[in-house]
């Protein structure tokens, strides 16, 4: 098929109602310059509904292939939390020229762009109904009706007292449930859970998943209601922080914020070399241990060929112990205040799986080498090494996280490099202890 | 606080409707005479809610805590896939005498039992709302207060033809903006995105965030409407399946399950075992790829201090490629199609990175042992090493999904062996093709 004849395919299914997430595909073969002419075919919410759909770096370029003038109409008709990310991702010159093309609805996404954009307040939208507590049910409905196409969401309808502060909640189900003439501050439920606007998203969908919430209000200090956070914005929430966690954890950084099948290979490599860099010089602290023992090495040259093994087992054990640690964290199964008891449990833990492990590879070594000696100074040492990766691996990122950094950070080279340099010291100086027999 | 305080002070609050999720830390330190004598205080309904929060472990040794009639009026008042999950998870002798004291809803229950539970059936629930499309909409809403207290949710109404083919969707906010006297077919949506029964909930969990869905109808072949699956089910869903990848990356398998704070630590290590068995013969393999080169090593012992730093460098470097690729097929960043390019793109970065760090470590090495041929030695084996892991780390997990295998799984013990092997070969090879300069 032609890109002229995707293009009209495109156009026909926008026409048709499509869902916009289904044409992203699509859109992505067309060239900039098919980009260009279709934004310009279709209309200004058309166009909004299928940027919004789009990842960071693809509607970023899309908006600057557009006039500003036409860019800015677009932007109005997006919902307000998404046109706020979208000139949060642009440079503060260009964010600026169009928020003053858009007027109306400028104020509202200025006001939003001062929260950070990993926080309650910078996920927030403000499109959301409330109304005042002393109206009664059916006076709430005919409201409802007015404002229905605008709001984001109006499953939830917020209640707020005579100065705008929430003072309750009511799911539509409420009140359709309800006979006329109930006023709302009968009905409401005035436990309603909210989250400050200051509040990191990761705790914020957390709310959201153990209440089984449909959306979360955002408060001030004085409580009055700044904006809602919908659990479709969650969603992405929780998917974005896993995958954090899962780079972090690999040592893999911050790869986020590029498309790994598009950004320029230089730019990737840029990004996983910092953590490459740190192996290296842990890498060279852990050699230098082996040079310490070299003339022990030199006499004992089969001792090397069980130096793969145990960097290898202590390196498996400290990244489960660092795995499960922080994912217990994130997920909340490990609370803050159960590290050391994780701690403990996880070097009892470690001593079992060392003892098995030890006697295991003492068989193993001496089979192999037929030296009963070399199999106790292996075992052993793959005892003390995995008992010690298991503490390793869970003390560094208790630590990490004691300073207020993110203990996925420390699970890669860090933790690498500690075991590696205690594991390698604890095999040569078994090895030296045991020395005039198995020279 | 004495146990007995905080037994009265949980009571107190299910009075005062604290939310349940809110309860569970302090059920948690009652002993297991005071759970049942808690649960047996508490009404059927605000059991059944407590109950539904709790996580499977502790709710199935609670129930075993109550008489069986008592358990069985609880579970009445659970949701349908709440009770379902639940007595998925005892044995069947338990659940098959529990079914039978269940009665009405027991046919449900054993007709969502049939279904795997990491499927769409095995997630869904049948408590959902369904209307006649030929109906007008005052009509709709009258049915709607007469059945919300009964529903999961109410916010999606699904419209059914005269053979209860699913033919339509409205939100709760489309019936309520139409006038009356509008039929459901004339203002339903028709192209109701749905999902089968057999689909696997972590492409369910998709499907509900590509769409921004509060809820999806599961359906038969035939379309006829089986069930719904709710949003706060696919935020679970989200976090378990991240959860059970980061655990099968780091090598730690299925630790899930138990409960990492309480399980017996015999329990525990039992879990992580297999992999570190896998890991320990990995090891093994490597280790005999050193010990085929004794020879060149004992001549060269200086070798030997750089076995750490071209392990952890191709470890890291394969870690990266295969946490990167697997993620990226999990959130749908990188397509089924995409594997090729991205493994193309995987080894330029690699070649990048090796080249980069080869001249580092060569640098490094030359300036450590004052060797230069040494120092191109370590860089060439370094480069050759790095790149060679970025092809590895891609081509297991792709390998492994082409086999239906979970390319997460590969990442551990499997990817580590094959670079380790392949790095301390090259290592070797490339220091026994310059060993005249050496010695």
């Amino acid at each position: 098929m032609s890109i002229q004849q995707t293009l009209q395919m495109i156009l026909r299914q926008v026409k048709e109602g499509l869902h916009p997430s289904d044409l992203l595909d699509q859109i992505d073969e067309l060239k900039d310059e098919q980009k260009k002419e279709l934004f310009e075919l279709l209309s200004d919410e058309e166009a909004a509904l299928i940027i919004q759909e789009m990842e960071d770096f693809d509607r970023v370029s899309l908006l600057r292939l557009l006039t500003k003038h036409r860019a800015s109409t677009i932007l109005k008709e997006m919902a307000v939390d998404d046109a706020t990310d979208l000139l949060g991702e642009l440079s503060p010159e260009e964010a600026k020229e169009l928020l003053s093309l858009i007027e109306e609805e400028a104020e509202e996404i200025k006001d939003l762009l001062k929260y950070p954009e990993d926080t309650a307040g910078g996920i927030m939208t403000t499109d959301f109904i409330s109304l005042p507590e002393d109206i009664p049910v059916e006076e709430a409905i005919i409201r409802l009706r007015e404002v229905a196409p605008e709001a984001e969401i109006i499953y939830y309808v917020y209640v707020v007292d005579s100065r705008t502060r929430l003072s309750g909640v009511l799911s539509l189900r409420d009140l359709i449930a309800a006979g006329d003439g109930t006023f709302l501050h009968e009905i409401m439920f005035r436990n309603v859970i909210s989250v400050p606007a200051d509040m990191d998203q990761e705790e914020v969908a957390r709310v959201v998943a153990r209440y089984d919430l449909l959306a979360v209000p955002v408060i001030d200090e004085e409580r009055r209601l700044l904006g809602i956070i919908t659990v479709d914005d969650i969603l992405d929430v929780i998917e974005e922080e896993a995958t954090e966690d899962i780079y972090r954890l690999a040592g893999a950084g911050e790869i986020e914020g590029v498309s790994i099948l598009e950004a320029p290979i230089l730019d990737l490599a840029r990004k996983r070399l910092p953590w490459l860099i740190i192996c290296l010089l842990g890498g060279l602290l852990s050699g230098s241990v082996v040079g310490a023992f070299s003339a022990t090495l030199q006499s004992i040259v089969v001792l090397a060929a069980f130096i793969p093994v145990i960097m290898d087992m202590g390196g498996n054990v400290a990244t489960q112990s660092s795995t499960v640690f922080v994912r217990g964290l994130a997920t909340g199964e490990i609370g803050a205040g159960d590290a050391r008891l994780y701690l403990y449990r996880e070097v009892k833990t470690g001593l079992v799986m060392g003892l098995i492990n030890g006697i295991l590879i003492a068989v193993a070594a001496y089979l192999w080498q037929g030296l009963p000696i070399l199999g106790l100074v292996v075992g052993m040492a793959m005892f003390f090494t995995i008992s010690f990766a298991a503490l390793i691996g869970t003390l560094v990122p208790i630590v990490f996280s004691h300073y207020g950094l993110d203990p996925a950070l420390s699970a890669g080279p860090f933790v690498t490099t500690i075991k590696d340099v205690t594991g390698l010291l604890i095999y040569f100086y078994t090895a030296s202890l045991f020395f005039k027999y198995l020279v």
